[in-house]
């Protein structure tokens, strides 16, 4: 394709928006990807978070998920790094096993954002979770082959990347 | 949640930065949902279209999708008559059947965009496809079970509403 030239329109603190052509798109100033993390427990439970989305004006249940490199002085920390920090800090849980599931974009009209997520076994709890001191998290363990039935009870709007994290977990570990 | 008021950062022609207390976040000036369809033809492939992303500067392969109300004159239509209007205009396939699967947002720290879900079944092939006259949109019809190793072996990153999409139709037709 073409590829004018990229033209900032308006810098935000944290994204900015920018225009490729005539095209106008929203792009994180850090320009690392996002993580999201499928932790799945030994008794077949999916750990999920559930938080205020000030983007939303509503709490909604997520995957647990954060920013590679928004911690100062590890920037360029890598992404399993990255998954590993934020579902100790969201959830309270460590894992042994990680295995990348796939990476892909979150709203490929509207930003540039990619998120890659992975998947987390051999799960052991060692604190609490609940995020950063800027964040206030309920963390929720549901059964895998319920959320979606979870969901629906309680009314929720889904995450797009929880539902993406689960089928490429179960088509995974279907063909093992 | 407490819920600061909305302020407008910068208005964009078809999106918009703006920021409810610190949290900066981009909203599309329509206010209105996207949708996309999960479209399964008989002999069980599902219809994907490739085209051109200024914001990611490369060609994806995605969800038939598009916004509701963004023809003049129907800025109120139905989600539903949205989806059989982008499926239409962007693979060339009307359906029998229309299922509404879920309601999600992409990807709720960046943005309140929120994208509704469509099954499409009982296809019919009436012309080409490729979108309005600002698309250039290639279809793909691709064995809805070899979705994920049909997209490695292009080396394509994945689409989150895609993937979120078939987990919801695979969930649905399991539990028939």
């Amino acid at each position: 394709m073409s590829e004018p030239e990229l033209k900032k329109l308006f810098p935000g603190k944290h994204i900015s928006l920018v225009a490729r052509g005539k095209w106008e798109f929203v792009t994180r100033n850090t320009n690392r990807p996002a993580v999201g993390i499928v932790a799945i427990t030994d008794d077949e439970k999916v750990v999920l978070v559930e938080q205020a989305r000030p983007a939303t004006n509503a709490t909604l249940i997520e995957l647990p998920a954060g920013l590679a490199g928004d911690v100062a002085g590890a920037e360029q920390e890598p992404l399993v790094e990255a998954a590993k920090r934020e579902l100790l800090e969201e959830t309270g849980y460590t894992a042994e096993r990680w295995t990348e599931l796939v990476s892909g974009y979150s709203s490929p009209g509207l930003t540039d954002e990619l998120i890659v997520l992975f998947l987390a076994e051999g799960l052991k709890k060692v604190n609490a979770g609940g995020g950063d001191g800027s964040e206030n998290i309920v963390v929720h363990e549901v059964p895998v082959n319920a959320v979606l039935a979870w969901l629906a009870q309680r009314g929720s709007k889904a995450d797009m990347k929880l539902l993406a994290g689960l089928y490429v977990a179960m088509q995974m570990r279907s063909s093992e």
